[in-house]
């Protein structure tokens, strides 16, 4: 659906990560809703997961998040009131870390449990990170490793235990605020950003590729992966979403078969995906934290051809 | 869950309608977010009602609607794309009609059927219309009849007809945005200001007698109803919503067991309740909306009792 207003700076008919509406000469909303099922079983950390990953959109676009709205969907009554209470509180001090506060919010009752947030930031709209300006040349980073979706299913099938290091390293990523990691990229002068989420590296990248008109070349030896995830893909550790976005991409993107899976799964709360310019690219690897992963470049952004996407072996 | 922020006017501890943030010395945002289930069949009205019944809250705060993020939720793959479509075409069409923008939002998988919207409104925070203005002597007018909850559970046991007169009545007062009426509020000076929703008229009452610290009186003979409520209550059309309310307040108010269903009944996007001086409810009468009802003082405040929120026959 196309709208037109003439403070809509960034609207919904474009796959950027999030709304835009100018308020101000100097001042635009930046505005996000996501929402999630668990990955885990902890309700702290489910509210956490929730809200990095809620306002994962806002950090994206340049933005600073000043406020948030829950959605819990619960299963009443089946849900003790404590676990609902812990998902809240995870979420608040996710939010609360972020510098932003929740406002109030919304339950209703469902099936499935289900808990999320609507974000909103402050961004100046002159210094907006949207998909659209990477340039050929630039080089492209990756501040999570890759494979949330596979362990969220390996961890339904009991195929990874609470405390493994598979488990641990998926966590504490999916915990990580995309707050740093953007505030060095913004620093050290980003082209181009967006966050890796529900589409996996391949369809983020890939809206990136089209929004900034450049063709994107991905070394898979550079890939930042959670331990473990070869191992569990060859146990069917696959998430639905995953393999709908393989099928997607499958004609639309240069994919080695046994890549596949992994850059396809669909990332809760996943790393920002950076294209920055290559004279620029050491500054920002050593600006950026080194957790959850030692940062570092995966790939270039090449002149606009026929091929949108290429992921090299 | 106490939250403190020197930019957090309205925060999720009080029972106001809205939350709200300071983002300048005369601006402030007034967020809600607010999901429901279909009332009738029609989609393209079902958005339409879940959009006024969003924005809804911003303008109980005496706020203008800007942006807003749909939140669908859809029976996969049962419901029909083309459905889903109609609800975000209605939906952006009252958002449009509130003058604001949908900016974006989210899909996800779910058995029931949801649909709703995270409005984000701006308020000078010198005019808010929060709960708490009232003062003893004010008059309270009601700007849309009662009954949407009855009507909504008829339809279920198909006690109402599409087109019939209450079904037409409930659809028309539940599209109908609460702008028009907070205009005419803000203009005579309204004091404190709610909007009824899913506490009904006793609940919501009763959340502005505790925060202007005032008791009020209803006459229960100038109560506007949707018309043929009291026959398919007679028939057992009531909501699980409403007996809930119902049986919470029965020890917290005075309410005459016959009127209990009706001032007790959830309303979907309610009108507003208005608390204003009672030299100034003629005037507001007059510049109220005479859609879709005529408007009417219901009751009004008197010093805090011990009583405080009683139903007069």
């Amino acid at each position: 659906m196309r709208v037109s207003h003439p403070d809509l700076l960034v609207g919904p008919e474009t796959s950027d990560d999030a709304g835009v509406f100018r308020i101000g000469p100097n001042q635009a909303l930046v505005q996000t809703l996501d929402v999630i099922t668990p990955i885990f079983d902890d309700p702290f950390e489910f509210g956490e997961i929730a809200a990095a990953n809620a306002v994962s959109d806002v950090y994206a676009m340049g933005g600073r998040p000043i406020t948030a709205l829950n959605y819990l969907a619960c299963p009443n009554p089946d849900l003790p009131a404590e676990i609902a209470r812990e998902i809240l509180r995870g979420g608040a001090a996710k939010i609360g870390e972020a510098g932003a506060v929740v406002l109030g919010g919304h339950t209703v009752e469902d099936k499935e449990l289900k808990f999320g947030l609507a974000v909103t930031g402050l961004v100046d709209p002159a210094h907006m990170t949207p998909n659209s300006g990477a340039r050929p040349g630039d080089v492209l980073v990756l501040t999570k490793p890759l494979g949330t979706g596979v362990i969220s299913s390996a961890y339904r099938k009991e195929r990874v235990a609470v405390g493994s290091e598979p488990y641990a390293v998926a966590l504490q990523s999916m915990r990580t605020l995309n707050r740093a990691a953007a505030d060095a990229a913004v620093a050290e002068g980003v082209r181009g950003m967006t966050d890796v989420t529900g589409f996996g590296l391949t369809g983020h990248a890939m809206e990136l590729a089209l929004a900034s008109d450049v063709s994107i070349e991905i070394d898979t030896a550079a890939l930042p992966l959670i331990p473990g995830i070869r191992d569990l893909l060859g146990l069917g550790c696959q998430t639905g979403g995953g393999v709908k976005n393989a099928a997607y991409y499958a004609a639309r993107a240069e994919i080695p078969a046994d890549w596949a899976p992994i850059v396809c799964d669909p990332q809760t709360s996943g790393g920002l995906l950076i294209a920055i310019a290559e004279d620029r690219a050491d500054a920002l690897l050593r600006r950026l934290p080194r957790d959850p992963i030692e940062p570092r470049v995966i790939g270039r952004c090449l002149p606009a051809a026929t091929s949108r996407l290429r992921f090299r072996t």
